[in-house]
């Protein structure tokens, strides 16, 4: 269902195969990018799944919350790898999950889940899994980089890249909404 | 108003709720199981995905290689979080990828590929990610545990057993194969 949004990687730069063929990234690899205060590592596309899923690292310093956004064809997970990170996702019938994960917890963000995030702790790493062809809308809403680390400037995208990449992605931002105060 | 975390059930209740909501886990909790001297937690299974996708950390000592096998219709990912795992995956053109992954090192065995994996480190601690559904032959092929360890001897299946599980989740075991001498 989500395939028609799966966007191979621009020419060149990446390391992965673009198609279901085994392979291995060491710690650190995969496609870069920056988007706001967060350093995003793809490790697996939709291209390699047959569009089933994908999978990222995402590393940020300590934050504000990010945008309260839903994406209605794509289910999500949180793995904490370092650090502390509250996730508040609205539960679809009044309540919400919120709570502060830190190494080894999981979250669970359903397909069309309101859900926002914020690291507590000086810095957080996280693993993510998402309904393959997602993975993509960090680099499209941000900028590619080869840097390491997340950005040493944030990097906001105009109005513009971020709407186009929502639309993309279908992704939906709430910017009314406040689940963390 | 917050939901109720979702709490494991004493005695081997699924903390999952099988149907895509929203819900966290904390580090150990899940559904876990025993096979081999492996310890497997099921974070996320493919009730909750719509089939797209299931989760699982995996816990081992050092050890023997797994039997080589294949799954036609499963894509698995292998991500180290503690210690060392050789991965080695036939590529499908006669050459293999062959590789000791330590810590955020990541692997991938597309279906249908042959592969085995061994610790190669005093315990090793590993996140999988695969087609949704797959994530409970560890738990058909051994024993559910309330156990937070891996087990202190060894859960070896009968062969009827192992040969249910490797039929119902279609897990094609090569035991004539050695990838790892």
């Amino acid at each position: 269902m989500t395939a028609e949004f799966v966007t191979p990687a621009a020419g060149g730069g990446s390391p992965l195969p673009g198609k279901p063929l085994p392979y291995v990234l060491e710690a650190g690899e995969g496609e870069r990018a920056h988007l706001f205060d967060q350093l995003f590592t793809v490790l697996l596309s939709g291209d390699e799944t047959d569009g089933q899923f994908g999978v990222f690292t995402m590393e940020a310093p300590r934050g504000q919350a990010i945008p309260v956004h839903s994406h209605a064809d794509v289910h999500e997970i949180f793995f904490v790898l370092d650090g502390k990170v509250r996730v508040v996702v609205e539960d679809g019938d009044g309540g919400r999950v919120d709570k502060v994960l830190t190494t080894g917890d999981f979250g669970y963000v359903p397909a069309g889940h309101r859900h926002t995030f914020r690291v507590e702790s000086h810095r957080a790493r996280t693993l993510g899994v998402n309904t393959g062809g997602f993975e993509r809308f960090f680099a499209a809403a941000g900028e590619r980089t080869s840097s390491t680390m997340p950005p040493a400037q944030p990097v906001v995208p105009s109005p513009e890249q971020l709407g186009d990449a929502a639309r993309r992605y279908r992704n939906e931002f709430h910017f009314d909404a406040h689940l963390i105060d």
